[in-house]
């Protein structure tokens, strides 16, 4: 018999749309500065410039916003013009005002589960935008908690959990990433699902993974869920 | 007999110095742009541009950064070079790794509050950076919790007690921000004490305050605060 008795999602590309607002964004940034650098040498300039600026800058758009601008300034020597800077500046007004676009089968999902469970969002990124797409989302209500934290992380599980006095054995997330979702959970007990984003097959039933001695469950599509939860 | 058990501190101006890197980030940035626009020009335009972004950026350095090249490039024209924007990049980027500076008495009162009431820190503000500058603040470890929020109203206060089981009577919140720290706390039915901050006058008693029908007390000092919770 489970003791399952909390659900946490991952949110961006575990409930909605996240990752190709960024590659369509990145796009735009190549057009903006096609007078100046070639597409390919930018966007492993631009990787290289997030990656430089995670520690002061953390994740999100903001972030996102300053390292393009960044870029630009260096890959164009100081030649990119003050309205070009303000196109990037624009391109990232707009993906902070993207319309929050769930995913197939996310509102009746998260409707069925949360008569049983009590549902959880657990997500890292900017405080104030993750705040703003949850309220958009038209799901919010179906969550008693949300956890915004900078780094998704074994301490920070683990400090999630304790603070809302759940036991790991009660508790399952269920997310996209191996790194942020899964790994981190099994790590400290507690039960993980993961549902890659932007999966090209479409197989019906759970696939057991292992990964640095740690197993756990993959699903095509979050309508799987419950019948998964149904059989465990 | 008071039933108070948990003392919250808001951070920025109460606990360190925030404020004066914000003025000092500005001078330096009215210096960069001096060729392009007068110093009084600058101040008005880039705190409207700041107000003009909140409802997108929310408060931080990332947001401020972002509004300061956004001022720059319409102030100048379109005329700032990338030199220039590179420069107030640096400088916001030295702004997040400035130095935690406590402010006077703060480490020995939170020390000696520690030892009798369960604390914790409700700030507001960008996710990153504020957990940034707990973790380097040396005095972490004294408190139990730590709540990071987008807004500080009543409804936020409210949640953050629900959630952490705390009842209004027993919780007191202390800060320098009347609007953030003290009103909404007073509304919902919880106690407040004001310390402003940089005050130019030094008084050794409790002054009682009121404002829009709610009563409040203020210090001069933070120092002050463990006598007045043995009288009351």
């Amino acid at each position: 018999m489970s003791n399952l008795r909390v659900i946490a999602f991952d949110a961006d590309d575990t409930l909605w749309v996240n990752e190709p607002i960024f590659t369509e964004a990145q796009e735009r940034c190549k057009a903006v500065l096609e007078p100046y650098v070639k597409a390919e040498v930018l966007e492993t300039q631009l990787y290289q410039t997030e990656i430089r600026n995670l520690k002061l800058f953390g994740y999100g758009i903001k972030g996102f916003m300053l390292s393009m601008i960044e870029t630009a300034i260096e890959l164009s020597e100081g030649k990119v013009s003050g309205a070009e800077i303000q196109q990037l500046i624009d391109l990232g007004k707009e993906m902070l005002q993207h319309p929050v676009q769930l995913l197939p089968n996310v509102a009746e999902t998260i409707e069925q589960l949360g008569q049983t469970y009590e549902l959880m969002i657990v997500t890292k990124g900017d405080l104030f935008d993750q705040e703003s797409k949850i309220a958009r989302s038209g799901i919010a209500d179906y969550f008693s908690k949300v956890e915004i934290v900078s780094e998704k992380d074994e301490k920070n599980y683990a400090s999630i959990l304790k603070r809302n006095q759940i036991n790991p054995d009660e508790f399952m997330m269920v997310g996209n990433s191996l790194k942020s979702d899964i790994l981190p959970v099994c790590k400290i007990g507690a039960r993980a699902v993961h549902i890659p984003f932007h999966i090209t097959w479409a197989h019906e039933t759970v696939e057991l993974h292992h990964v640095e001695g740690i197993s756990y469950q993959e699903l095509a599509d979050i309508s799987l869920l419950p019948a998964l939860l149904k059989e465990s």
